[in-house]
């Protein structure tokens, strides 16, 4: 019997972050580029990454991240407009990086035959419809399902 | 000499708010059901899901969380209740999509076999005795039994 | 063919916080004194724990951590002076369990022969320079670099 010789990369994305979205679309779409298989399960708050309303909104968080590049005492970062200014600082940051962004990585994960799950669970405690996710993403499925997937993987993630 | 069929799921619970309290149960139990092994080590916040006295307190931080379904401007988030605010919405969300609770879980998690371990050193840094935990729980060990479990796994998550 | 006999594991550092600096160094420390191979890949927030300005003064947030043993109100949370009482008082219960301090994990994991790596895009992102990085780590890669030591790991694990 032949060897499995292509590897293998399952990640779960829980994180509904700019930060933490990155992570899992740039480690996916970086697998498929070198050949592996790549499978992103989003649930939780994760679910934002691939979710129309959010997915071009996604913020991060000024306040309890202490590890910003410019740290921010945590009263200021309590001000309103403070989410939005560490949100504005990322972005310029990547784009000067050359990093693409969030939608422009979920093209090229969908486009690369990055396998796309969201978590039917989730999405039943969020509130989150079919239609309100984006196109080119699997039928919600169970966590089952990403398990199964999982369990034939060389690298498995929880992001 | 027979290969090994069972597959195996090794999950670190690190963090101890209700939001992160769900993905390493409903992980473990899916898996169980499933026919894998699976093992989770409750270390740093993460023994907050075992201890008797906040298992059934666990909150979700409404700080610094842009990702919340509801937004909430942070400095909204950094008054008094909100908290609690915040847990209660998740709770009700579970509620409604019959996700099982904290407690639920952690006896399917018990009842089917999952290997629940403590983390020793995270007790001596947080002062946790050993009867502070919940019945069901092995004694308490180091990483390296968990390193150990995961070594033979097939999925490992960081949680 | 001989089979690997020799146990892989496999880490990502994104965070930047003291509290979650903690995991990665004494789980691949662990590994090490278990004849296991063990690499880090520092990247985000995770380059300060290598970072020369920053890896003795990683800090605990104290705001959104619900589960901090001594709970804290968040509006408490954001007064000044609260990250510096919660990173002191982390410190105090790390030195009481005997735990190591971030510098002595990382110099035990550069003596034990750990992969220490910084990734090359957070480095560009938050403008780290390679000479802001502490002696011992590896030239700065990419997350294909990574991904291809993580493939033949036997536990691979974000962090």
């Amino acid at each position: 019997m032949a060897e499995k010789t292509t590897k293998r990369l399952a990640i779960i994305a829980s994180k509904g972050t700019l930060d933490m979205a990155y992570p899992p679309l740039i480690l996916a779409t970086t697998a498929i580029a070198m050949d592996m298989e790549a499978g992103i399960f989003f649930t939780f708050y994760g679910l934002n990454i691939v979710r129309k309303s959010t997915m071009n909104s996604l913020k991060v968080p000024p306040l309890a991240n202490p590890a910003m590049p410019i740290p921010m005492p945590n009263l200021l970062g309590a001000l309103p407009g403070m989410t939005a200014m560490a949100t504005m600082m990322m972005k310029s940051w990547m784009g000067k990086a050359k990093v693409a962004s969030i939608s422009e990585l979920i093209q090229i994960a969908i486009d690369g035959g990055v396998k796309m799950w969201v978590c039917q669970m989730a999405m039943e405690v969020m509130g989150v419809k079919k239609s309100d996710i984006i196109d080119g993403i699997e039928d919600p499925v169970g966590a089952a399902t990403f398990l199964d997937y999982a369990a034939d993987s060389d690298i498995s993630l929880f992001i």
